[in-house]
């Protein structure tokens, strides 16, 4: 049973402690089998990755067949329907329109010492996009870390698409090809991970590496981090929707199993400040679970992790998002420009009845990569800024340096650093011995 | 002997490999006492953290003890004589003036649907900044880590740092209070991180933790990442200078001694197309070693990882430059700026002869917090950007749905996500009944 608790409870701040503690997933214990597979892939390159492939994958590849030609991209492409084409399109210019306008400037101003300051952006020169196979293997993933990528500058960007078995997703190419990736190679797991961050005979190493995985792949992207850039290690998606008694407990109830259908870790939270309108919505999510093809990771997901928090107003329905810090909010209310102001922690908002958080997944624009797990207290989803770096610059004038150069040197002399000071102190003296000549 | 080599040698692809790939430091194996140490604090919170301040730092702290009391920071900021004070406040202005013009603005617009999108940046609550004890606690560092928190609006900042056996800087404490911090704890290796990331009885956790530390250190801040943010782990400084021949070789030699005085794994590079001149700063830098306080580290990281580059002209010192990715680069030439563009990779830029690398550490504005080991490829220096957070915001009006709520439904099909594409569904035909009704 999902949890149904009131702020009015006596043993409420325990429950709803107890649910913001709860571990909704055990992290697999992978982290050597991952090791031996990264240095076996470090070390014989190509050859491991073509063992490790068959194994794992039960598909033989040789070097040349690693990578999709782009005539095998063209069938897979022309497979997908006009419809779904159609959909990935909006979706992808919806996308790029959206980041586009996330593009940082660079900046340059003189001070009043007559130094000059600022800094300048640049992007990551090759970048590594990994895409599950299988059930999780979700076109909208590739559209919403690619882009952001190309956006950025990215000159290099590849993708790594497990084919277990051989079997490919059309939709997964066609998302890759209007995204403008370079290329895609038919490898997967931690193998993939390693064979980007280190490069083998075939592939060539990337700078930064973003994109969901199962725990093979998110423990190999901790081991490569350091060596090249990574993404966050995202954990169960969650969604936490605000509602007032005047929304269909039926579009709720949607919006709750849309996150419940992602898998049984996912979770789902009501908070109303109506009891009677929690319990339809309640009345309303078991009604349609039953309807669902997914309806047995919904349930589970539901039971073990929903949850619907009755509270006295509104400002009690802040405060508790605020301590959720939820990924997506959903805020369903009258006025939700004033609640979403008073918000401060969350990835992603959606306002208002007419905004269910799917349209977020696929078309709305924003990425749909965000902070899970209440991460979202300290950090941003995908955006073009994770394809950028910035470059701080200086340039001291003479006058400048005789300006600020004692400063330095005398704070060097605090910290015992000497060649520090001694290094202005050079300029310095050369400066009086120009002004004495 | 540093390495002396130019790009016409034979073997100058390998020299340089090698160069670029030696590893400069052997991370100590410390995670399973880091393990021990945090978990002990979890669990046992104030008693755990008190028990090893008094094993690790020879100091009886009691909960009421384990912050400074304003008044033993006034006691201590007023042994700070007057020239270091007004070098602090100098340093502290320019790097708040710096660090001002990195706040990002929010975003708010409607596309042609309809739609409203955008968003905004909120400050991370609350921050910890570790601040190393004894020969590596650097005032300066304090000011690059707090001015950029509370700039970003952090409402709470606080500081750990260790005070062995009882021994505090005061220039420390005067530059957290000239940053605004709010408390010191007298904290320091595995336990503090453990206490700011988890809490105890006495202090707050927080939400993100930055300041550079010993291995232990290092080995919590990565442990409990996930729980809090935290800042990047930062590897041994370094160093990468490309000077012309009308350079004075003595202050080049300087720039490079600064950043080998650091400690024994640093490493300073000198790129320059006349080889005479780089013979002449390797003589510089023998006739300065010997005078040096710290000659014994300086000494040990020139001969170790030292090098002098000799290249053909000045295309193949930006070639060179892009591939070693340096933390700090200094152009030493007529035009840096025109050599300044055509660099892809580099955590700060120190623009001509009359900028020596020393400014930044102290006084420049810009961060001295930078990454180390090439991950300038991928990575940014500290900044606002690290104390802030982005959420998305996302408002459909029942036009912009109607226009592209169908493309999601149609991708939440092709991703076997029903509840997704019924969520959509649910208002959509409320609309269309609304249209015929």
């Amino acid at each position: 049973m999902p949890v149904f608790i009131s702020t009015l409870d006596d043993g409420f701040d325990a429950a709803f402690n107890a649910l913001l503690s709860a571990k909704r997933e055990e992290a697999a214990d992978v982290d050597a089998a991952v090791a031996a597979i990264i240095e076996d892939v470090r070390t014989r390159g190509d050859a491991a990755l073509i063992e490790l492939t068959e194994r794992f994958d039960r598909l033989r590849l040789t070097p040349e067949t690693l990578a999709f030609t782009p005539e095998e991209i063209d069938a897979q492409c022309a497979r997908v329907g006009a419809q779904e084409r159609a959909a990935l399109e909006l979706a992808a210019e919806r996308i790029r329109a959206y980041h586009e306008r996330q593009m940082p400037g660079d900046e340059r101003w003189r001070d009043a010492t007559g130094a000059e300051l600022g800094w300048r952006w640049t992007a990551v020169g090759a970048a590594g996009l990994y895409v599950p196979g299988g059930l999780a293997s979700y076109p909208s993933s590739v559209l919403m870390n690619a882009i952001p990528a190309k956006v950025a500058g990215v000159e290099r960007l590849v993708v790594a698409c497990p084919t277990p078995g051989g079997a490919v997703n059309p939709l997964v190419l066609l998302a890759a090809r209007l995204s403008g990736v370079d290329v895609v190679y038919r490898i997967g797991g931690a193998q993939a991970i390693a064979a980007l961050a280190y490069g083998t005979q075939t592939i060539s190493a990337v700078d930064k590496i973003t994109g969901p995985g199962n725990a093979y792949v998110a423990a190999a992207k901790r081991r490569v981090f350091g060596r090249v850039g990574i993404d966050m290690i995202a954990g169960p998606s969650e969604i936490l929707v605000i509602a007032d008694r005047e929304n269909d407990p039926d579009w709720i109830a949607l919006d709750l199993l849309a996150q419940a259908e992602h898998d049984e870790s996912a979770q789902s939270i009501l908070i109303t400040d109506d009891a009677d309108f929690g319990r339809s919505v309640m009345r309303a999510v078991d009604a349609r679970l039953d309807t669902l093809e997914r309806r047995a990771i919904a349930s589970a997901s539901w039971r073990d992790h929903g949850a619907v928090i009755v509270v006295r107003d509104m400002d009690e329905a802040v405060a508790l998002s605020d301590r959720i810090a939820p990924e997506h909010l959903e805020l369903c209310v009258a006025d939700p420009d004033a609640l979403a102001a008073r918000i401060r922690h969350a990835g992603a908002i959606f306002l208002g009845r007419w905004t269910p958080e799917a349209i977020g997944d696929y078309v709305g624009g924003p990425n749909h990569v965000l902070p899970t797990a209440r991460s979202a207290r300290f950090s941003s989803g995908l955006s073009v800024m994770d394809f950028l770096k910035r470059t701080t610059i200086a340039r001291m004038t003479p006058g400048a340096l005789a300006a600020i150069g004692p400063a330095a040197e005398c704070l060097a002399g605090s910290e015992s650093l000497q060649a520090h000071g001694l290094s202005v102190r050079a300029r310095l003296d050369h400066l009086n011995d120009e002004g004495t000549a």
